[in-house]
C-alpha cells in the first residue's frame, strides 16, 4: 500500500472513514424523519460510492444528467433520478433505452419536455415516470405554483406515454441563509409548497407518490419538513467549505481533500502549489474562517490567496515560511462537486494509506 | 456533413476560418517584430491545433504541465516549451523520457527545481534545456530580479546536467490594463526586465538565447517589446470575452463558442440553457459589453446571468420572449481556455458544417 504523501500530484484524496461517516449520519437524519433518501450523485459521480450510499439506505440515486445516469447504471444503480428536463432527439432514444434497464424517474417542468417524452415513450411501447419540477422561490428552473402547475397539470391529463408520480422542488436559495433559524425557515416554506402542489396535483387525478426536495444545508432539518416524502442531499458525502459556512458539516468531517505539492518559493511570504483553477475552480466564496480558497489541512494560518489554470498562490505567515519546494499539501476545497468534476480518479484512503483507486466515471458528462 | 445547429448540446464549436485567421494574424505580428511566436496549447489542448500554429510559422509551443507535453508530443510536435517547474521523481522520470523524443525546454524559478533536473539528467546521460523564470512584477512564480536572480543564477553555475539557455517572464497583470497605453507600458517593462535578467546571466556566461515574454493582450504590441526574441500567447487562437475587454480581438472574431439547448421556461423574461459551470466554468469577470457571462451570437439583448453547475440562466429582454424550449443558442464564454479543459471534444465547423470532430486530447492533464 502507498502513503498518500507518496502520490503523485495534484490529486483527490478521500478518507474513507470521514465519507462513511457522512453517507450514515445524513441517512439516519432521513430516517428518523420517516423519508426516504435519494443522494445527488453529482458530487461523487462515482458509481463505487453511489452504491455504499445504497448499501446505507438510500433509495436510489439522483443525477444532473443522462451521461450521469447511464454511467450509474452501468455501475449498478438500478433506481436514478434524472432532476433535469430531457430535451432533443438523441438525449429522448437514450433515455429511453435507460428506461429499459433501470427504475428511471425523470424531471420536468413544461409541457414540451413532458409531451416529447410521452410521444418517445409511446412510440417505444412503454411508459416514463416523471416527477413535476416547481420553483419553491429559487428563480432557476421549475414550475410557478399554483397558476402555472394548475395550468401545466391541466395539459399533461392527456398524454399516455408518461405516468407523473412526483413533485420536486430544489431551494438553492438555502445556501445563503446565514442561520440556522433561517434556514429551517426555508426548509419548512420549501416543503409546503411543494406539499401543496402534489396536493393539487392529486386532486386533478394524478398518482402522486414521492414529494422531493432538500439540499446538504437544510437536510438536517428534514424533521420540520412537513409533507416532504425524500431529501436529495448531495454535498454531504464529502463536505467543503461551503458546507461547513452553510453549518452541515465541520472542517474535521471533510472527507475530500486536493493533495497538491508546493513548486515555488518566490518570496519569504509566498508559496505557490501545483493546483490552481483546473482542479479547484473558481466555484464558491472564500472560506469564510479566513483562509481564502481552500483551507489547508493543518496550516490553519495559510492563505489560499488565489488560483491561476495551473497555479495556487499562497500568503504565509512568519510561522509557515519553513515551507520548501516538494512539501505537500492537504487542502479542503470550497466546492468539492466541482473539483470531482475537474479530475479523472478518487484515492481512497484509509489511516493516510491509499486503499483503493475509483474512476470518476461520471466525470464532464454534460449531455 | 452535419450542420452545427443539429449536434446534441452542450459542444464546444470552432469556427475554422476565424482560428485560421487569428493563427494566422497573431503569426504575422510576431514576424513583423522578428521575433519567434511559440503559442500557449493550454488554450486548445488539441495537438491538431498546434499543427496549424506550427505550419503558420510558430517555432514551437508552451504548455504548463508535463501531462500536456506528453500529448503535444504524441501529436507529432517536436520543440516545446514546458513552462512550469518540475517537481518530484514521479515526474523527472517523464520529463527525462520525454526529452529523448523532442526538443524539450523546462522552465524553473529555484535551485532546488533546477538542481534535481539536473541530477535526473546525469543519471540519464542527458542534458536538459532550461529557462529561467523571472518575475515581471505579477507576484505569481519566477526569481525576483536583479538580487535574488544572481543568487540563482551563482547556484545553477555547477550543475552540468542542465543547460540554461533562455529567460521567460509572464506579466499577468497586463489583464488588469484598462488602455492600449497602459498595456504598451507593461509590455515595454515585461520586456526591459527580461533583456536586463538575459545580460546579467550572459555576463554570468550562461548561453541565453532566448528571452520568452508575451501574453495575448500585449503581444499586439511586440514591436514595443524591445529584447525579447519570443512571445507566448495563447487565447489568441480562439478568443473570448476577458480578450475582447482587452482589446485584443472583436467580438467578431472569436472563434470559440458552445453550443447549448434552451430546457426551461419558466418565466417570460427568463430561459435556462443545459450548461452552466461544468461547460463555462466561473472563470473570469462578466463581460464588458452588458451581456453578462457569456455573449449570444445573434442575440446581444440576452444577458447571461448566472450559472450553476448544470443550468445557465438568461434573462430575456421583451423582444426575444418568443425563445422555445428546444431553441439552440451559441455563447462566446469568458474565457475559452477554461472552457476547453471542461469537454472533451471540439467540433471544427465551416459555413456551420461541422468537418471535424477533434478529441481534446490534453483535456485535464494537471501532472
Amino acid at each position: 500500500m502507498q502513503n498518500k504523501y507518496d502520490l503523485d500530484t495534484p490529486c483527490i484524496i478521500v478518507d474513507r472513514v470521514k465519507m462513511l461517516e457522512n453517507i450514515h449520519r445524513y441517512q439516519a437524519i432521513a430516517n428518523e424523519a420517516g423519508i426516504t433518501l435519494r443522494p445527488h450523485a453529482k458530487t461523487h459521480k462515482t458509481p463505487q460510492i453511489a452504491r455504499l450510499q445504497i448499501e446505507a439506505g438510500a433509495v436510489g440515486v439522483t443525477v444532473a444528467k443522462l451521461g450521469e445516469a447511464e454511467v450509474m447504471a452501468d455501475g449498478g444503480i438500478r433506481n436514478i433520478l434524472i432532476a433535469y428536463p430531457i430535451v432533443g432527439s438523441a438525449k429522448l432514444e437514450r433515455l429511453i433505452r435507460l428506461a429499459q434497464r433501470v427504475e428511471l424517474t425523470v424531471a420536468c417542468d413544461s409541457y414540451e419536455v413532458a409531451a416529447a417524452i410521452s410521444e418517445a415513450a409511446l412510440k417505444a411501447g412503454t411508459v416514463i415516470n416523471v416527477w413535476i419540477e416547481i420553483d419553491p422561490g429559487y428563480g432557476r428552473v421549475g414550475v410557478q405554483p399554483e397558476e402555472a402547475l394548475l395550468q401545466l397539470a391541466q395539459s399533461l391529463k392527456p398524454l399516455i406515454g408518461i405516468r407523473v408520480t412526483g413533485v420536486m422542488e430544489f431551494a438553492g436559495h438555502s445556501y445563503d441563509a446565514q442561520t440556522d433559524e433561517a434556514r429551517v425557515e426555508i426548509a419548512a416554506h420549501e416543503a409546503a409548497i411543494a406539499a401543496r402542489s402534489a396536493e393539487t396535483l392529486r386532486s386533478l387525478g394524478f398518482p402522486i407518490e414521492t414529494v422531493s426536495g432538500g439540499s446538504t444545508p437544510v437536510s438536517r432539518f428534514a424533521s420540520s419538513m412537513k409533507g416532504i416524502t425524500e431529501i436529495r442531499p448531495g454535498t454531504y458525502v464529502f463536505g467543503d467549505l461551503t458546507q461547513v459556512k452553510a453549518g452541515a458539516l465541520s472542517i474535521e468531517q471533510c472527507a475530500l481533500t486536493v493533495l497538491a505539492t508546493v513548486i515555488s518559493r518566490p518570496a519569504p511570504d509566498r508559496a505557490v502549489i501545483d493546483a490552481g483553477t483546473k482542479v479547484f475552480t473558481m466555484d464558491g466564496e472564500e472560506s469564510v474562517i479566513g483562509t481564502g480558497r481552500g483551507y489547508v489541512v493543518g496550516h490553519p494560518d495559510i492563505t489560499v490567496s488565489w488560483f491561476n489554470e495551473e497555479h495556487g498562490v499562497l500568503t504565509l505567515p512568519p510561522s509557515e515560511q519553513g515551507l520548501r519546494v516538494g512539501d505537500k499539501l492537504e487542502i479542503i476545497p470550497v466546492h468539492c462537486c466541482a473539483v470531482v468534476n475537474m479530475l479523472d480518479e478518487l484515492h481512497v484512503t484509509e489511516d493516510n494509506q491509499v486503499q483503493e483507486v475509483w474512476p470518476i466515471a461520471a466525470r464532464g458528462k454534460v449531455k
